[in-house]
């Protein structure tokens, strides 16, 4: 029984040191293939360029009327109709002729330019119009034919991140698929034998498991298919069996527990046997224990990507969005893999911590008179204590030292969920 | 062929004036049940207290030994081990005795104080350890019962979005289910003979319709189900029957195209004959034919909302974002139903337009050095050219006036996709 671990085999590393390791680890990206319509959160694997001109034809950006310049105002006859769509025979237009157009329809043979609505009366014979402004230049109302982008346009370059408007964009200029990087798949299980599901009564010693649904719901917000492998119960047999079959099912591993020193804790040990574990303690509060490590699956020889999360709830959230995140894009291809960084002003003094970065959770808003984002801190922020996590909408950066930061001062900022 | 329409009926209202109507129209919310574990991105819609207190046992904060304080330092007799888990039996600890514990686990019986591993030696007898330091206090190292979150706190208000911490603070304080406010449905559909699908091949005339797929993209980021109903005729009849099927499907109906004033846009004519048209132009720019309209479905009797979006697809968007993704919000029960706002500084001068003020997309970048957000223009923004949508993560709210904006001015914007 006194066989107890007294100290930690892993030296103790820098956040920075942490968070170069791990993404340099992550270096290998896969490509596939996805419809431009579904492309939506991949990064681009390739420089796309435009398949059509946008627009591809001549077309009216107003209603009113096709006419060929130079025109001079007076009572023209009308000659047909040209509306948007399908158009096999677009009446020709001649001078002093005049077709009506919509928005967007494709310009009659002849003309060139469009007089807008406003700028026209009715003449009481339907087949004549008044023109009270002629042209003043010719393509006058005119889109000319990829004015907006043009045929083998670059339009994404490789490592662009394909949000929403780049999925219309791709549409638009009839590019039906592309190259993106492949998301990885993460796997995701908690250990150790006091936790239990919600839905089950705890017995006395046990608590609830939130950790895992936690890291799913950030995962779900990201769009990352998730493998949900349960609790594991903190033996050996039991971690290593857990790993082994994670190895088989994602690319990344994501546990949480048993990363500390106790006797119980068998994540370390077994990542020894399985893998490499790059390091085992990082220098933040809180989040110490934080574990990263990697190993091939069995079967395909894949590297996979494992970090072993503390078991309390605030570090494992803390270091979820320090670390995994930052894992997550850099193998799904993205050139910033880092979360947005920002400055904000503390609303109160916050005593730093003399031994360890903190990342204090912390809620932004902009000040509109100070032109600054106010930091509020979200109260006691011990490492179990989840309420400290919640309406937070960033992590402010302390720095290490035996000193009190005043109210007003300046702090470096991770932007999380800012939609929030 | 002269009866065309020469000027709108309806009036130019002003942004904010639109968006009061709008969001005033929406001020019902339903209310249903979901589980916790699947309550990301709801709003909660009621107050919600921690069924459990947290930690529900007196746990201890470290790997060591569980003793009853005063205790001075020398060897003690080990009576047990205490692990995390369900434990029937904990060994009774008295004074001058110690129990191994780690981490979480809960005090044994007559323990109060744990000492840390760090503080303590074997002895070479394992039924013996060597305590270098004795305890300080009473309940030193130890993890009081509530002291996290106590029974029947109130931990989310009603009206707060549940994001990734808030799903697992539920979890943590024992709660199963939620009341959170239903999410709308919405139906898309776009008009317009000369749309296309990606995939098929244009003839002339004949674009790409990219509009529908931006809406369904932007609405799949905000997690909200979505009924595609497809390109839609330019005729009467199929846009009414369009509207008719979308009454009975969904609580929001989101349309591009068709609603300026061309001989060919029936949306605002089809909306007079089913419902109540409150605003048909909005001085803004892009987005000026942005409509909104409240009507019943048939069946139900239940209020819809419908959203008659621009056919150009940066119209779209812009006003995707000023008017949708709020009127979404707050039928989804949020308290704050706009997208967050800050300042930022211009990159470049940009010339105002005098008639409109104009949401221009943009850039936003943190300048560390500057303590302010940089905004860099993302160049032409005629309103066909989705180009200048791309990457943008702002709209820029430009005020209308008779003059150039100097770069290093300060302009408000409205962050968009900001993990972008």
């Amino acid at each position: 029984m006194s066989q107890v671990p007294r100290s930690s085999p892993y030296p103790l590393i820098e956040v920075d040191n942490a968070l170069s390791i791990a993404l340099s680890e992550a270096a290998l990206c896969q490509v596939t293939q996805v419809l431009s319509k579904e492309a939506l959160g991949f990064v681009a694997a390739e420089h796309i360029y435009s398949k059509s001109p946008f627009p591809p034809f001549k077309a009216s950006l107003k209603d009113g009327y096709a006419v060929r310049h130079p025109l001079t105002p007076g009572i023209k006859q009308l000659v047909g109709t040209v509306t948007t769509g399908r158009s096999k025979e677009l009446p020709p237009v001649n001078c002093d002729q005049a077709a009506y157009i919509t928005t967007g329809a494709p310009l009659p043979p002849g003309a060139d330019s469009v007089i807008p609505v406003e700028w026209t009366l009715e003449t009481g014979d339907p087949g004549f119009v008044m023109i009270s402004r002629g042209t003043q230049v010719s393509g006058q109302e005119v889109r000319q034919i990829g004015s907006d982008i043009s045929q083998g346009e670059l339009i994404i370059s490789e490592g662009s991140y394909i949000g929403v408007t780049e999925c219309a964009l791709l549409i638009n200029c009839g590019v039906e698929t592309v190259q993106v990087y492949k998301r990885p798949k993460v796997a995701v299980f908690s250990t150790g034998n006091e936790l239990v599901e919600i839905g089950s009564s705890p017995l006395f010693g046990e608590v609830y498991d939130a950790n895992r649904p936690l890291i799913i719901a950030a995962l779900q917000r990201m769009n990352i298919e998730t493998v949900d492998l349960g609790i594991v119960k903190d033996d050996e047999a039991h971690v290593r069996g857990a790993f082994e079959r994670a190895l088989e099912l994602a690319d990344i591993i994501i546990t949480s527990g048993g990363v500390s020193m106790g006797s119980h804790d068998y994540v370390k040990n077994v990542l020894e046997q399985i893998g490499k574990v790059h390091f085992g303690r990082v220098r933040m509060k809180p989040g110490k224990p934080l574990t990263f490590a990697t190993a091939e699956s069995c079967k395909s020889r894949s590297k996979r990507f494992i970090v072993g999360l503390p078991g309390n709830p605030v570090s494992c959230y803390v270091c979820f969005y320090l670390l995994v995140v930052p894992l997550i894009r850099k193998l799904s291809g993205h050139s910033k893999p880092h979360l947005p960084r920002v400055q904000a002003e503390l609303l109160d003094p916050i005593r730093l911590d003399p031994e360890r970065p903190e990342y204090h959770r912390s809620i932004l808003q902009w000040d509109f008179e100070r032109h600054i984002y106010q930091a509020k801190s979200t109260g006691d922020q011990s490492s179990s204590r989840l309420l400290s996590a919640t309406k937070a909408n960033a992590l402010l950066i302390l720095p290490s030292e035996n000193k009190t930061l005043e109210k007003g001062a300046l702090v470096s900022a991770i932007l999380l969920e800012c939609d929030k």
